[in-house]
């Protein structure tokens, strides 16, 4: 939780940074809101007993409990939310892979009627932040948009009902080669083959901006009205990049499909792409690296998203249209990943700046539990984090090891002497264990832990 | 969730500075672990449907997932958590009360073996500061013992398979007189008359560090076992109170019960009790007062918990025993209070600190989005919170309403005139519109928005 918290704050930030602001959507829906979006994936939906009331069911994502949102509140025509929240999967886990069937997802999503491609570039922007605030090292993103797959398809002849369910197939090409994912288009769904073939072709093709040029020069594409609008919005959209400074962090892929069927326009997705040894953990021997990278590749996309245009219509009482376009930060891949790299071991868990321990007492010395509570309420009433050990008469070992496990900087020491003298000893742990700390007056213990603590200054940076 | 996220990280704040580490554990729990351990109130858990796999329910609380997961990590003999989560009852909702089916809730506990009431004392001085630092207003913290509670039982002649549910009933005294919980005990539960009268005899009484004094003094209980190892309790428990200088926020309270069946010591329940009109709303009129206060009297603790040393045992495979106590706090019913109070309209939930303008645009003239998207990103890459219009050719008005509207304090505005000479305008926002702004070099731009910024800190702490 500590690496995961240090993740969600690096998050927040960026979302922050573009204007985002968090709303909060119940962990269950109806059911019938869930229903129908996902595509093939919707048998992996946990749904609610029927206990009296409305059928639910656990969120499958971030994105349609949004919709339904917008749908909902008719007052709102845009919106830039960010959401940090668990949602649940009945799929199989694989843990070192971060897929669980409880995950979190951080989702940042804009709404709204715009002129085409700048909010998509916005998102983009923001996830190439987000990425690279969390060091995870060698990544790309790949582009591809609905509507020039969807030309691909008319032209080739897929008949239309048929789009998505292809669209499915193909998503799988990451996980599966080309001729596996053709042997579904045919057997299952039943494309003939030299229609999978034609497509093959097409979706074959990756590059730049370059690969637009080809696009055009296509003499089936270039007269397809649809597949022109998404081939003219993917030029808009790389002006844009350009202008942010993220043009070469993308790829345009025409294998990229996206298994969810509410996307309708741009649809993205980032791959770690584990480069060097050192992209994956400080201290491995080289060797090892192919065996780690091969673990790590089958690790999958750690975000994706897209435009999609007409869910929130879908939810609206009054056919409301509003544009959304969103992308989803899968932390717990890259949350695998981070904690894979780091030694868990060192890492501070608790924020505690002081320990108060008393010495002296035991079988024939009374107990000072009641000066050390007060020295306590002391610390904690001037929002000095804080600890003590719960025992009446504790054993000056037991105190110092408690301090020294948790990795607490400053020890408050006493002892029927410093009591008698309104005094206390302040130690500043970790340097070794000669001295017994400087002794001050017990008025000026406050300030003089603030002022240690004000030259040590905290930070989780160091962590990921 | 503006409001929300405040109370959240200022609960955060106090339970890390009393040394809490977070963890977290999964929304939805095995069935079997749920079962049983809330007494009358299981009735209120949300089941999972059976879809194939495991039989699960939603997290009813915070507290027997802890005990679970203490349980089954062997290693840990002590840990001090907190969590904040939501948790689940398929109970009737009353929004104006701040009960609703999903909810979250801020839990602290501390869980290992120790010199008595020293980490009991510790969670009631968390809570204090909790309810302090959410300047809720004036609240009482009720105190009970269930040891001295079932002393009491016992001396009266309830049978002892009869402690839990006739404590069931005591804890609906909040919201209904005696004689209706009399009634219950007789009619549902079968205690003869003069025995509940005997019961109702001693819950009577309320009192603060005298009633031990009462208690010791009285025939049956200062000879019931039990029961005086409750008292010894409160005993110890008070003189730590006064060190912590928190003694005068509690009340002990006999007629406290808790619904729940897995408590085994120290009880407390915090409530909110609105005094002054102030506490409630600053802008109402004092007329008004009593209606609003019976509203939220009716609301019921805002906070409670207590001891549960026998929970990690029951979940433990090797019966490992581990005593806990803990506090939760009810963040919801806070919410309530707090959201009442303020006027929210006035919160401002955007981070946003600049926002980036073109004038001049229009049918003639060129867009100047691409120099627009690359100040954005000049201003982001330096973590600079900023927006802008997603139109190519926005007009000058609807950039500077969006800003408004959004509580923005600078805008950086430039035209054509700006670019040709390689400058923008910087105009602190909310001054008058007669300014257009301070004239800067574009390779200055930065520096003077992070001035600005500096001395325009920002804080949430107006908020509540």
């Amino acid at each position: 939780m500590t690496i995961k918290e240090e993740m969600f704050s690096r998050i927040a930030k960026v979302f922050k940074r573009h204007g985002g602001i968090t709303i909060d959507t119940p962990t269950f829906e109806l059911k019938e809101i869930l229903s129908g979006k996902y595509g093939e994936e919707s048998k992996l939906i946990y749904d609610l007993q029927d206990q009296g009331g409305e059928l639910c069911s656990l969120r499958y994502d971030l994105t349609v409990p949004f919709a339904r949102y917008v749908a909902m509140n008719p007052t709102i025509q845009y919106i830039k939310r960010y959401h940090i929240g668990k949602v649940y999967r009945r799929d199989q886990p694989a843990l070192m892979k971060g897929r669980m069937r409880e995950f979190y997802q951080c989702d940042f999503d804009i709404a709204g009627h715009y002129d085409p491609m700048l909010p998509d570039a916005e998102i983009l922007k923001i996830l190439v932040e987000i990425l690279d605030e969390l060091n995870i090292g060698n990544y790309s993103i790949k582009l591809n948009h609905r509507k020039i797959l969807d030309g691909i398809f008319d032209v080739c002849g897929v008949p239309k009902e048929k789009f998505r369910t292809i669209s499915s197939s193909i998503d799988k090409l990451d996980k599966l080669p080309w001729s596996d994912v053709k042997q579904e288009m045919v057997k299952e769904k039943g494309l003939n083959e030299s229609l999978a073939d034609k497509i093959g072709n097409y979706i074959i093709k990756k590059g730049g901006r370059d690969l637009l040029e080809e696009l055009r020069s296509d003499k089936l594409l270039s007269k397809h009205e649809i597949s022109l609008e998404g081939i003219n919005d993917m030029e808009i959209l790389y002006n844009y990049l350009e202008c942010l400074d993220i043009h070469s962090k993308v790829s345009f892929d025409l294998s990229l499909a996206r298994g969810i069927d509410y996307y309708t326009g741009l649809i993205y997705e980032a791959i770690f792409e584990p480069n060097t040894i050192s992209n994956l953990c400080s201290n491995m021997k080289e060797l090892q690296f192919d065996k780690i990278k091969n673990d790590y590749t089958g690790i999958g996309s750690i975000a994706a998203g897209g435009r999609y245009d007409d869910l929130v219509g879908i939810f609206s009482p009054k056919k409301k249209k509003v544009p959304c376009v969103g992308v989803s930060i899968g932390v717990e891949r890259i949350f695998s990943i981070l904690k894979f790299r780091l030694s868990t071991s060192t890492i501070k868990t608790n924020n505690t700046d002081v320990y108060v321990m008393e010495f002296g007492s035991g079988n024939k010395s009374p107990s000072m539990v009641k000066e050390r509570l007060q020295i306590c309420k002391e610390l904690w009433n001037s929002g000095i984090n804080t600890q003590f050990l719960y025992k009446i008469k504790p054993k000056f070992r037991q105190q110092f090891d408690a301090a020294e496990k948790d990795q607490i900087p400053i020890a408050v020491i006493f002892g029927q002497d410093e009591i008698a003298n309104n005094q206390v000893r302040i130690k500043v742990l970790g340097q070794g264990e000669q001295n017994t700390g400087e002794l001050v007056p017990r008025n000026e213990m406050i300030s003089k832990i603030l002022d240690i603590l004000k030259k040590t200054s905290k930070n989780n940076s160091y962590i990921f």
